[in-house]
């Protein structure tokens, strides 16, 4: 085999981080290494970068900096919010929450936790191209609803919601309205007010950023709920000492994603529809997920009669670095949940493959990939039992 | 005023990173950025080097890698074993938490919302050495206690704790049994074989390490509770993408405090009892804590008559940082509750110094501290109301 230089396209698992945003943390690492709550002038030079670091993160989510609050991550955040929410409606009376299916397991998780603390909750169809239908939100939302929670875009099948036309309908029936937009932020525009939303999750390393660290937004007068207890940081909201190198490294990423947003969403488009093209040529598959609502840099589909794991493993052997969905699940020997919420059966969405992209990709891996990839799950069907009686099945059909 | 060099006396707060953690950190940072949950080469590099660091943290802390969950930090590690003991402890009809009115706010905080749902909580007194008396821990464990939550060392006053006894009681008593390790690892020996801990929690910028990283322990067979649902990470028990760079970055901090724990904590010692000696003969002053039981960098003293806060300011401005306690609460008006705890009064505890010291402290700083704070001590007690009138109530007591 030809040494084959590693093409990684896993990025909604997480991404290299930019030089950019390397630069950005490393004074803050053996330089400036102050504690912000401390009064001295080390300790004064960190709080004074983390104003700096929050004032910019805000600007770019387009709220203010006193509603920025940094956690470990976007689960931190998605479970803050939730937490935070279910609080502020059980005070109400009101114990119902509408969420959709595909949501990422931070947010459903948290979800059946609260369900085991008398929450009912309400799972939004998403329907075959896994968009959430705005009239059917609105006809979910009940008196005792305090909380709609509906996903910027999706982590595999990599769908964009009609935020905006959710954020209005939570708000006309004054209901709190959260969105994880993990994926989102830095790959396709996001605002706190266009979305009108009241809490937002973020997490740096979907873009660039250092791992370990995200954003939960919450709007202004909202009480937020700790998670973590003890010192006053994050105004006595989110314990535990900052991790200043990594909001660091956040910001100048953010900064840069945001910057560059739109030529690298078209440079992705233009890699991700020739990896539709290419690979729906490949007999019996399936692209998942709506083709036009969706993330510059997404790829999800499905090959029938093999295993995704399989599938991954070979291409990893070519140099091509895939996952067949979540990172978070892998390992598990279920299919996705967001593959069968759009309605595939169990042996389909076995097969799945996901590439997620990143502007530091190029065509000719591309090219590369719609080579490789047709070849291997032929590969995969030929030694397949599954396949051929399927094979076998197709054909007593047609007779 | 001449060009001073700044002497960081602030090590409780957080330390500089040091150069073989930072060396650590930085391969993980943009080179080696895999997701350790994806199953390709990328991610599995990743997810080795994972196994790797904490097989070394279970090494140094004497347990076993399937003990050891990585956090985003102590407070949260803090918050989990409380919540996961408490839980324990209902199921089980036990609602009666033990633990001491020194603790850091990470416990204390925890252990208030555990009072809102009903559980019972005994402070046990520390007396004015800052040390916790085991009979009287023993007399307060009652058959409905669950837990007893101990700190292994005191983040403001620096008194090490009885813990191996401690354990000894615990175990004795069936009961479960939490230390907040924050302070003593890589500082003091920490065995959680010989502490008998149910629970530990350590925090990595602590030691060296990066900010925004820690380790529960949790004995095997405690089943925990998660603050933060989500992703399969740390066995189902803690969601989020795991922090590779950090985890790497606490592992080698760790590694070498450890290697070196004696020459440290010997060159340490001997910095802090110059200091003692040498600011024990301003008038007026007092030590807080034991002064054998204590951590080998701490000085804790209080000066009659001065703000904490002023002290800082003007020590600042001579190049020394410091702090009056712990920098979790600083920029609140009310004196340390550590301080408060071992039976100072509000107005001598209000004028508090803490200088927490690293191995990369020498001893001509301290020289240049002892000849500086008493300066400043007197020049503010020149200026200090309250002072001139100590000074006259003594006169008048006198007479």
């Amino acid at each position: 085999m030809t040494e084959q230089k590693t093409i990684y396209v896993d990025n909604s698992a997480t991404t290299k981080m930019s030089q950019t945003a390397v630069d950005a943390m490393l004074p803050y690492l053996a330089d400036f290494y102050g504690n912000p709550s401390s009064l001295h002038s080390v300790g004064q030079k960190a709080a004074e970068a983390i104003t700096l670091a929050r004032a910019q993160i805000a600007a770019l989510l387009d709220c203010t900096p006193q509603e920025i609050y940094f956690t470990s991550g976007g689960s931190e955040a998605d479970n803050q919010a939730l937490l935070s929410a279910a609080i502020i409606g059980e005070r109400k009376g009101k114990k119902h929450i509408v969420s959709t299916a595909i949501e990422h397991h931070a947010v459903l998780h948290t979800l059946k936790r609260l369900q085991k603390q008398g929450f009912e909750v309400t799972l939004l169809d998403v329907h075959r191209d896994g968009l959430v239908r705005p009239q059917e939100l609105a006809a979910a939302i009940r008196p005792d609803t305090c909380l709609v929670s509906v996903m910027f875009a999706n982590n595999e099948i990599g769908t964009i919601q009609p935020i905006e036309e959710i954020g209005r309908i939570c708000k006309e029936k004054g209901v709190m309205f959260h969105t994880d937009a993990v994926q989102a932020v830095g790959h396709i525009p996001v605002s706190v007010q266009k979305a009108q939303a009241d809490f937002l999750a973020l997490s740096a390393h979907k873009f660039h950023g250092p791992k370990g660290i995200g954003v939960l937004y919450a709007r202004k007068g909202i009480p937020l709920t700790n998670l973590i207890e003890g010192g006053a940081q994050e105004k006595g909201k989110r314990a535990g000492t900052e991790n200043i190198p990594a909001i660091m490294g956040m910001a100048a990423a953010m900064q840069e994603a945001c910057n560059h947003l739109e030529e690298n969403a078209a440079k992705m488009r233009a890699m991700r529809d020739r990896l539709l093209e290419g690979l729906s040529t490949i007999p019996h598959s399936t692209v998942n997920g709506d083709c036009e609502k969706r993330l510059p840099g997404n790829v999800n589909m499905c090959f029938e009669g093999i295993e995704g794991e399989s599938l991954l493993l070979l291409l990893d052997d070519k140099g091509i670095c895939a996952s067949s969905g979540s990172a978070c699940t892998s390992g598990a020997l279920d299919p996705s949940h967001v593959l069968l919420a759009i309605g595939l059966p169990h042996e389909v969405a076995h097969g799945s493959l996901r590439l997620s992209l990143s502007e530091e990709n190029t065509m000719a891996e591309m090219e590369y990939i719609i080579k490789t990839v047709p070849e291997v799950v032929s590969y995969l069907r030929e030694i397949s039992p599954i396949w051929h009686d399927l094979e076998e099945g197709k054909k007593n059909h047609v007779i």
